[in-house]
């Protein structure tokens, strides 16, 4: 691991849990003065003859000024987080104490610490690759089982391998092309062009698979949109509630209720789905009422999932009409959701089995909002549509960051293959093998570290970790 | 100890840090089952032979699925802080992970513990007593530091060896009437009344200071009430925006600027004060200057010390009528000041140093309030007038329940003293020493435990302490 920052050869201190009040609160210190420093303000114990990994009991003090009595975790050098010598300070969680204790150690040679500066050490002392600490704050952020998981995974090296595997494929493709390079003159062709074009194929294809699981990886993360539209007095906020279980919209007769766009967030099998009620889609000349349609059809833009209700008495051209209208994209998903199912006898209702089958490339069901029939097989068919059927034992990609560098990678590789089809010379070739494995790199932070991209990666961060 | 209170024997969990996410948070668990629970949580280490006081890294998992990577923190039986077997679990911030984990605790058969039921446990066990208890709590709240030294020492049981010694002192005392009871029909007096006499007004005489001292705990406690007043315009929110060092009051030249009252603290030599600016005492037709003049004269009663603000070139005999007004009890510290020293030239203002002859009674000072003169000699004047001169060393009560506690046992030390002087019957006399007894036990928790009384005090924490 190279370690060219400057400047992080200093202690940092910073409060690590939640800021508030609490009953307690941790204050971390980590760097080579990290003994010296605690020790000036503990009396009681020589610290650093202590063994690694052991608690302490006793009391803070500056000028033999009582700051609070304190538990002291001890982790020397490479077995801490960072890498560095390292103390946990638990201390009573008044606001009042955990400054009072940073204000100290800075008094004694500490510096507060910069948001992600705990982890960034651990990256530069070599603790962490890139997307391991990355996962640090993704699993901090992470808010349903799946995302958790995925992380968690991410943060134990299962990326990380999968990566290291994939350099270590391109550095002896490179070296198969210098050979080939130096022996050029000599106009012999040392390594089978056939095999080298298969070998980049095989590992475009270990790439390719990471890039696309970033769809759901995304989706994991960020919960998946699913817009709720239809007609004005379609169901739209009933349904809304009935999902959540609870009034979040407020629903009336009168049609064009809601303006706002109302959101809402559940999980289905770790997942996270965000909800989106939206102002019913019709004509209409009131003037906030207008601004609700086009947020409503903005949002309809942004979802993954769209579910059109529509009046399970509606004329089923209508139906289709309304669908047409959405104009979606291959990528977005429908499902029509005909409403209203209470409202109707066997009798007087059209055939709701001849709608669905109309219906039928589109993923149809009818239901009723209002008495909670069939919601359990709508959720259900939610399900099916965010296709997440990927299980979480693959590596799946999470990071905007990893997504780019995998797609440059993947350009770098097909742009190889292509000039080994074309018979171009080993030197231009190796342009590209370098970029390819430029962009690897950078996933790990395998290269000599660039301060601003580290900056950025770091400063998502919050203090103290 | 008596440990009489059912329902304590099983094993508890809370997060301890702060709510919200963090970079790191820490959730506690207490009780019999804590290794059997944890360690059902965390297979790649027997935790139960590990020693105590040290810390182990690893997985967190349930039923298989990984929840978290934590570091743990084992504490065993009698050396933990609430005496019983306790874990500290340190992991990721997130509210999600936080969930997780105190979820599969309470699957594995731990309960989520109440407010403050870890320190009910410390004291429960004998580890604290209740006066130590409430100072935890004391600690957590402190926002200055003599609040936050009182606590500690309370904590360390300064008052707790304090009250020790006075129930000895009495409980000695009981012995001797007691002596005297059982041959009392031997008409022999075996301890010479004017003896006892002499130890109970020993005994008052320790407790008079206590209860003294809540005057001033309180007030450090709770931060001293500074009232600014006097008429419109005499520059009382300028005084207060020069104190606080900041533009916080609306500065107008316009009288009745300021309506509603404005609030704000700063700490002076580690006391906290509270700067209340009220409107200006006026007679005023206007409704809500009304309300806010009403308001002004509330907030004087309430104030322990209040500043009259006054113009240096209104004659002296209205400055003396307006503190007149102000109709303050003798309890109240009041400081005339003479505001508007930038206004005016040697020759055209009254002689400032008659004036403060005149007001020698009170404490006066000249100040400008907008060129900030004589700023610090008025702060030095109002931490003179807040009598905090008694040391922190001395034992500083500041809880209202010990304070009651404290006067009940003086009440009955003087029944006793006046029972003795009447030469009334040993028996009458035993009555009073188990009432001075009973609240003096009371105070530290030495007698049986009352769960309501037990259940107000520890209620008051917060969660996970």
């Amino acid at each position: 691991m190279i370690n060219k920052l400057s400047g992080w050869d200093d202690t940092i201190v910073a409060l690590s849990t939640a800021s508030g009040a609490g009953a307690i609160a941790v204050v971390r210190i980590t760097g080579s003065n990290t003994f010296q420093i605690i020790e000036s303000l503990f009396p009681s114990k020589k610290l650093s003859t202590q063994a690694t990994h052991t608690v302490h009991v006793g009391m803070l003090a500056e000028n033999g000024i009582n700051i609070d009595e304190v538990v002291l975790a001890i982790f020397k050098g490479k077995k801490s987080y960072t890498g560095e010598d390292t103390i946990e300070i638990s201390c009573h969680g008044s606001m009042y104490i955990q400054q009072q204790i940073i204000a100290a150690c800075v008094r004694k040679g500490a510096r507060v610490a910069k948001a992600g500066e705990f982890t960034q050490r651990a990256f530069l002392n070599g603790k962490l690759d890139l997307t391991q600490a990355e996962a640090v704050a993704d699993i901090i952020a992470a808010n349903s089982q799946k995302a958790q998981q995925i992380a968690l995974n991410q943060l134990r090296g299962g990326f990380a391998n999968q990566l290291k595997t994939l350099r270590e494929e391109l550095v002896t493709f490179a070296a198969l092309i210098e050979l080939e390079l130096d022996f050029s003159e000599e106009d012999v062709e040392f390594v089978d062009r056939k095999k080298l074009i298969e070998n980049i194929v095989d590992i475009e294809n270990e790439v390719r698979p990471l890039i696309e699981s970033f769809k759901i990886g995304n989706a994991i993360k960020n919960g998946i949109p699913v817009a709720i539209v239809g007609k004005p007095n379609a169901g739209k906020s009933t349904l809304l509630n009935t999902i959540l279980n609870e009034d979040r919209a407020i629903v009336s007769n009168i049609a064009g209720t809601t303006r706002d766009t109302i959101e809402d967030t559940i999980q289905i099998d770790g997942v996270q789905y965000c909800f989106i009620d939206t102002a019913g889609l019709r004509t209409t000349t009131n003037e906030i009422e207008l601004v609700g349609v086009a947020k409503a059809k903005q949002k309809i833009t942004e979802a993954q999932i769209v579910l059109l209700v529509c009046d399970v008495a509606e004329p089923i051209d209508d139906v289709i009409l309304q669908y047409k209208n959405l104009a979606l994209t291959t990528e977005q998903k429908c499902i029509i959701v005909l409403n209203k199912l209470d409202a109707i006898s066997k009798c007087d209702a059209y055939d709701i089995e001849e709608a669905i089958a109309t219906l039928s490339k589109q993923k149809c069901i009818a239901i009723s909002a209002k008495s909670k029939t069939h919601i359990d097989k709508l959720m259900a068919l939610i399900v099916s549509q965010a296709e997440l059927s990927l299980s979480t034992e693959n590596t799946i990609i999470t990071n905007a960051r990893h997504y780019n560098e995998l797609q440059q990678t993947l350009i770098s590789l097909t742009e190889i293959r292509t000039a080994l089809s074309n018979n171009l010379s080993g030197d231009l070739i190796s342009v590209d093998i370098k970029k390819a494995l430029m962009h690897i790199s950078a996933l790990t932070g395998n290269i000599e570290h660039d301060k601003d991209i580290l900056g950025t990666i770091f400063g998502k961060f919050c203090i103290g970790k």
